[in-house]
């Protein structure tokens, strides 16, 4: 057996069974593998930030790594930047690069470069098979690495040689340790906290779904404890009939705001709150002077197990719980406005959709709007390099074919990677993407007043512009094999949103925000 | 002053005028400097490839460096795969990465990340203006590094506080030191080795444009010696009253038979010539056995002032020179094919146009076709990261406004950095980009029976497809502002090609490569 195909096997056989590619020479032996290993679905993309971007939105609703594979060093360079948003998501993923044959690293050939460097950014295990034979068991250990908690990037470099010679074998999963459980005297501490007023818990990773989820509703209706989680989040369940937990907002002087009543906040598997950036005279911290952190449970140690022991020793295991009613909006018309689309999204919602969200300004009304739409997941931008939502829309549907994706898409971020549209056609994915077509990088015009750079002159402001020239995205979507259509109003972006959410596969709604 | 108005005006000092940025939140200061700094020209781009790549293409052609504006991490990430390339063409390039205030990257907030450590991996210079105090001098240094032979990408990280701070000042250039120049022994036995059959040249950087390459010329006229270049070139002088210099073809065996009567290489800036890529039973160096290799001046020496010695101890200063004839073919008509392919733009080619070659399969034949049309530069993708060709000619086209550039850009490797197209519409270059649509990577192909990986399967063959569905670049031109056209004819290839010409500003011509 090449060692290819017992790299292919052995992800298999470790549970790993779709790869997010965008292959090229020194690959073609993972390539010609897929022959012989019919159980890997492997999904093409045209560039590698989109696979990356689908690997990472395949784990967060998967559960398990999907694996990516890229052409040397400028394939890593080019998934960066959303693996950059994987990491900060703590999303499991098992990347494989391809490398120059060992014996030709020597010459420095073009394509040569510091892959293993470059992956170290990024990873949190980083391996290169220098033969065939060592090829299987660093493929176990980097399944195995990218699942140890909370989570994270495995880099397997893969030099030609070691693919194309023979000598490979299939492994098995290593065993995976279980997450450290927190000791009995943080459980009662919290306990504690939780029985004094202004105590709030802060929520993130596995908190935000499932059990865990419910169990923080019950502690929460018990002692009157706020649910919190931060502004960025990998996934959350959410609407009707699901417990609530309010995200920190992004802006600053919002996040300080929402928090000033915070007395003690309880932290699992989150970290303390802090703003995005930093901005000139203000602090970095967004929790009120004197408020008192602790944490439950780190992001690395076992939440889940912490919550339910929380709710024993509170007594509240089998206590009340509330739970968001379902109660829409009437759908929206007239002209478009942002509490309009946030009414029209929320209104026209299917059950069990998964929001991917990077509409950035445009969208910072459709959270609270869609509070008791039905219900869904929402998954948000961990790390903030754009051009995330459209390649992460592309994993969550390869792991949920059953669901409905709703990509919220803003026409900035949205041309970093807007290739993915190609990849949501040819796989036929159920996705609907959203594009707030508002011709500027608005979020800017607000960032550079607070960071105390005064009014943008005409050069500066000719550089958060991009309507000149306009982006046709209607053209662009098809261009590309996808459906797509232009909305000016609300009454036509709830009849193209019922449309998409009505029929399979996938379309574009270029929401035209009167630029 | 702040920190950001006295790097803008330190890079204007240093004769850096031109800077290729995609800013955010941590730029607005730099971008505020603009509307103080009016000699720097802003080109914005949608995507950090893009303005990557055009830096790229800006200091290949202008001979010195441009500036970038990155937005942290992320935004290097996507620049990564271009600034690969101009690592290996040994291009000028000083990258500004914008970075969190110094105090705020404690609290490792999401966008946060090894700036540094990413950026070692393409950069000869990097460094971090911890103070608005440093930056001048960190940034006159960084021109200086970019410029140091043979030329490099130099990166200064400016944390949002050093960009805001009062404390600024503005210095100008840094002495640069001259390119070590070879001694006498080495020009004596170049000379020596001339005299002998079967001696080559093989020259790269400055050698292959304007009096280096015109003395090179004397050298093989008076000694009947070969003139070489590698595969991969950062920018070459030809056709019609130009010095012609063969490069050694792509494909190994090709490369093997090219050479193999060779028995000395003089190498003058130029390294070895090696295979791309390593392929199973074959060698990585691609001269005979038994070929002696002679470097006259490594790629970091003073290659001019070797030549120019050379050319006095062979006693041809004054020798015969011979120059390409202009003879240009028939415009082809019929049917799309190779041939006719490279015909026509061999007929059409503008005076003194500059073209940018990623043509990648569908363009092996332009070479030879070119020989003897009117003067102009071939710029090549030195190495091998691919979405190279739109970008350069962005960098090319803002370097020397007078001149039409002809970007040759395969329909798979275009996707890469398609956004490109928006930036030529914005700033309205003089850019004819001709798609090869030919709806697959052909070159993977190859590439797959190359390595020993037998034929293609059905799955693995799907991976190599880029046709289902089709893309459409006339649409994705139009979408983004660019005239465009569809050729399915030679004749319509001429005509299109012809109007692109005489006109000025973008335009695109999908040519349907019967996919």
């Amino acid at each position: 057996m090449t060692g290819a195909e017992s790299l292919v096997r052995t992800l298999i056989a470790c549970g790993v069974d779709t790869c997010f590619a965008n292959p090229g020479t020194s690959e073609m032996h993972f390539v010609g593998a897929l022959d012989r290993v019919e159980e890997m679905r492997c999904v093409l993309a045209l560039f590698e930030g989109v696979a990356s971007g689908a690997a990472d939105g395949y784990g967060r609703m998967a559960g398990k790594p999907a694996s990516t594979l890229f052409h040397l060093g400028p394939g890593l360079g080019n998934a960066i930047a959303n693996l950059h948003n994987a990491r900060r998501a703590n999303t499991p993923i098992v990347n494989i690069v391809g490398e120059h044959a060992t014996w030709h690293r020597r010459y420095d050939p073009p394509l040569g470069s510091d892959i293993a460097g470059s992956a170290a950014t990024q990873s949190c295990w980083v391996g290169t098979a220098e033969s065939a034979g060592e090829t299987a068991a660093l493929a176990a250990t980097a399944v195995a690495e990218s699942q140890r908690a909370p989570g994270g990037i495995s880099t397997l470099i893969l030099p030609a040689d070691s693919a194309w010679n023979e000598g490979g074998a299939t492994l098995g999963p290593l065993p995976m340790p279980a997450r450290k459980k927190v000791d009995d005297a943080r459980v009662r501490q919290a306990a504690r906290l939780l029985r004094q007023p202004g105590t709030a818990l802060l929520l993130n990773g596995p908190m935000l779904v499932g059990a865990p989820l419910e169990i923080c509703g019950r502690i929460a209706a018990a002692t009157g404890a706020e649910l919190l989680a931060p502004t960025q989040i990998p996934r959350m369940e959410r609407g009707a009939g699901r417990v609530n937990v309010d995200r920190v907002p992004y802006v600053i002087e919002s996040a300080q705001k929402r928090l000033e009543q915070v007395k003690t906040l309880v932290m699992v598997n989150a970290t303390r709150p802090i703003a995005f950036f930093a901005y000139p005279g203000k602090k970095s911290t967004t929790t009120p002077e004197g408020c008192e952190l602790f944490t439950l449970a780190d992001p690395v140690e076992d939440g889940a197990d912490a919550v339910a022991r929380l709710v024993e020793a509170l007594g509240c295991a089998k206590g009340k719980l509330n739970l968001e009613p379902l109660k829409l909006p009437e759908a929206p018309s007239g002209a478009i406005t942002l509490p309009g689309i946030a009414a029209a999204i929320a209104a026209c919602l299917p059950e069990h959709a998964i929001v991917v969200d990077e509409s950035i300004t445009s969208g910072r009304g459709l959270v609270p709007a869609t509070r008791t739409s039905r219900p869904h997941d929402w998954i948000t931008n961990t790390g903030g390099a754009i051009g995330f939502a459209m390649p992460v829309a592309i994993g969550a549907a390869v792991a949920c074919p059953g669901r409905k994706v709703l990509c919220l898409e803003g026409d900035g971020s949205g041309m970093y990677t807007l290739q993915a549209l190609w990849t949501m056609a040819r796989e036929r994915l159920d996705i609907v993407t959203v594009v707030f077509a508002n011709r500027t990088y608005e979020i800017l015009k607000g960032e550079y007043r607070n960071v105390g750079a005064g009014n943008p002159g005409r050069r500066a402001l000719d550089l958060l512009e991009i309507g000149r020239p306009a982006l046709d995205w209607v053209a662009l979507a098809k261009a590309q094999g996808v459906e797509a259509s232009r909305a000016t109003t609300l009454d036509a972006f709830v009849q193209q949103l019922a449309v998409g959410f009505r029929e399979r596969g996938p379309r574009v709604i270029e929401l035209a925000m009167g630029g």
